[in-house]
Order: C-alpha cells, then sequence, then structure tokens
C-alpha cells in the first residue's frame, strides 16, 4: 500500500510547517504513512518582488491571491500524475463532514490550498480546484489552520497511523452520535464521584450505559445529527 | 480598552506555539491587542512521573485526561479573577458560528482547554468548564487545532487588529451569505475573462453583481443559510 501524498499550497508556509511535525501527523510522516509537502506559494510568483495578490477587480476591501504564481504552483505538485483532488479550504465550500474525511482518506494524492482570507481568483477555482471544503461557518484570517485540521483528519484514518484500530471507529461521528462521558482516576475527584456502572466490571451493563449517554447526549445536543444516516451527505454523488 | 487574555491549557503545547508566532494573530500580540499565554498541561501534575492522562474506568480504548492536573491549571489560570468563559474543544460541543465568535470576542479572558482525542475527564466538564465548542462533525486527533482556529477567529475581530475596518464585515457569514466572486489582475488568465461587469467602473452595478452571486450562490450551496436569520443560535440565552 502506498503511502498517500499531501501537497499544502501555502501564502505563510511558516504556519503550517512546525504544527505538522507534532503528535500523530508527525509521528505519521516519520513512519512512512505519509508524506507531506509545504509549498511556499511566493516561490512561485512570476515577477521579481515576487508578488502573490493584488488588488480585486471591482473595488473592495482584502487583497486576492493571483492566478498565475497559484496554478504555476498547482501544475508543479502534479508535473507527474494528476492528483486525486485540488482542495481548495475556503469558508463558501463544502461544510467538512467525516463521510467526506472518510472518502478522501482513500486518496494517493491530495493537494491543498491555503488561500488568504479574501480569497483566491475565482477563475482557479472554476478551473483548476476540484473540492470546495469549508471547516465550519466562521471566519478566519486563512486558509491554513483548515488545512491542518484536514490533514489532521485525514492522518489519522491512514492504515497503520493510529496503534489502537477500535480507537479510530469509536469515536463521536463515526457512526452519527457523539461520544459518551469518559472518567479516569481517582474514583473520587474533590467529592465527585465516578458513576459505580464504570467500576462495576459489568461490561454489558457499562456497554448498555455508554450507549444510553451516546443517544440521551447526541438527542438533547444534536438532534440534527438523528436525523441524518451516516453518509447522507455522499449520497448525491 | 483592556487587551483580551487568552489561556491555552494543551496536553500537546508545541503544536500551538509556533503558529500563535505568525499572521494576524502574531501581529496582534506585538500591537498588545491580545496576550496570549501556552501551558503544558504536563507543568500541573502531581506525580513525579508527570502523568496527564490514563484509562478509561469501564474499559475502551483510548486515554482520558486526568482530572487534577487539568483542574490545578484552570485555577491557577484564574488566581486573579475568574475567567469569562472556560472553553473545552470537543466535538460533541456547540458548533462553532459567527455569532458565537463575535460574543466571545468582547469577553476580557478566556481559557481554552484542548485535550486529547479521546476527551479529558467527565467530572471537569461537569464542573469547571463553562463553554464546550465544536469546530465541526469530524474527529481530530486533539483539541490544540481546534484552539487555533478559535483563538484566530476571535483575534481578528479585537478593536485595532484588522487595518481595514470593513473587511472583517464583509466576510462569509457575517451577514448570513456566502462571499461574491473575486478576480484580480491580469484581465485575461489563459484565455478565461474577469466578468465586464467588474471593470466597468460602475459601483452601483457592481454592487449589485455582487450581491446577486452572493445571494445565488448561498441558495446553491448553503440554502441552510438562508433560513436562519443571523444570530438565531444565540437566540435561546
Amino acid at each position: 500500500m502506498p503511502a498517500m501524498h499531501i501537497d499544502i499550497i501555502a501564502a505563510i508556509p511558516d504556519l503550517v510547517r512546525e504544527p505538522l511535525q507534532h503528535s500523530i501527523v508527525g509521528r505519521a510522516q516519520e513512519a512512512g504513512h505519509v508524506t507531506i509537502e509545504v509549498h511556499d506559494l511566493r516561490d512561485y510568483a512570476t515577477d521579481k518582488h515576487r508578488q502573490i495578490d493584488d488588488y480585486p477587480f471591482g473595488g473592495g476591501a482584502g487583497m486576492v491571491l493571483k492566478p498565475e504564481p497559484l496554478v504555476r504552483c498547482i501544475e508543479a505538485c502534479q508535473s507527474e500524475a494528476p492528483a486525486d483532488a485540488v482542495v481548495y479550504l475556503t469558508p463558501d465550500g463544502e461544510p467538512l463532514k467525516q463521510p467526506r474525511v472518510n472518502q478522501m482518506s482513500m486518496h494517493d494524492h491530495v493537494i491543498m490550498v491555503a488561500g488568504h482570507y479574501k480569497g483566491i481568483d475565482q477563475r482557479v477555482r472554476d478551473h483548476y480546484v476540484t473540492h470546495e471544503i469549508s471547516i465550519g461557518d466562521y471566519v478566519l484570517s486563512g486558509g491554513e489552520l483548515p488545512a491542518l485540521v484536514l490533514v489532521d483528519a485525514l492522518v489519522r484514518l491512514l492504515p497503520g497511523v493510529l496503534g489502537d484500530a477500535s480507537s479510530a471507529l469509536t469515536d463521536s461521528f463515526q457512526d452519527g452520535l457523539l461520544d459518551a462521558p469518559a472518567y479516569t482516576r481517582p474514583a473520587v475527584f474533590r467529592g465527585h464521584r465516578v458513576p459505580d456502572v464504570l467500576r462495576s466490571g459489568n461490561h454489558a451493563r457499562i456497554d448498555e450505559w455508554r450507549d444510553t449517554q451516546r443517544i440521551e447526549k447526541t438527542r438533547t445536543r444534536r438532534p440534527d445529527l438523528l436525523d441524518n444516516e451516516l453518509g447522507d451527505e455522499l449520497e448525491d454523488e
């Protein structure tokens, strides 16, 4: 099984480089499960000032990333073979949900474009980007953190990355329910006790308690999740 | 106006430290608009092995962050005065939306708890955390990236941080609509032309075109946004 390759094209590459060296994503690279290359968009600028953004046509606030450097970089990343996905992280993209992450984790080569917060030239979106993804309905200053979020979500699903295979499958969202409450030692903390059932050693009762908690928490906090079957978001593809 | 203070409590502090030094968040700290302190949860462990996690009561995959070190750290952050919010970043929290960010940006002191992906002891959630926030319906390996996302969303709203005041208000979500397409030079890129209207110099027509594009894009991509008035998410408080 070949390792996944991820290219990240960033206007501010320093923002993404360091976090990729730590935790699960760092260890997954060391173990050869994924290779990640960060590209400084400025290296693909065509003028001597290495300009990557410019004023928007029609006026208005904010700068827009120019098409040439970005497309040159996207093409360089695909010089050997087309990528499975060229993802643009943008607040007006498809809201990211776990089924999309699961699907994308089966790709061999993903390119991620992290833009300034006023965005990239629309012609790049129309003709070179294959997926537009939003990590949530809030405004950020750029696409760098969203790219890191997508990398983290993808990498932990790659074969061999998580030591305990059952761990990835028992998280919130993998089966459409929120996770059960978790407790660890001490059994009494400042007068607050762990629920007796969890210390009973009766695993059938523990599973039943956790299932009840999950359903109840999901019903209270996220009734919208109960209306959807897992994978609904992808069924129109 | 006093600067906002943000404490980030992290199991993997190296993951958050470097990104805070760059871009808008880095400059906002230099300019004194916000102070951000990263706390290594391990510094608050009580045993000589500096243990911060332990096996879950009742069995199952994944480790749980122990209550003592975390509560000691939360209390240390509030030794002078209680924080306005103690936020736990967790996939089963309230889905983060822009109105919540706007509201939280008016706080003086926010504490963010970034846990392992299997979570923190439920008793800390019940008795010490005031807000549980999810950045989206997908599984990540920890709360560090979500904390960075929330910091970025908050800091760009603080007075004086964005040079161009209109910029923060014309983004996607601030008025419930997605952003209009953006274009910059050249006017023709590999045969693809910028829409003529944007080069017309007629600002009334440009505004009308952008409004139409925004409404049409929102209707096509995110009809759910049109069903909600801005601020609906907070109306029950």
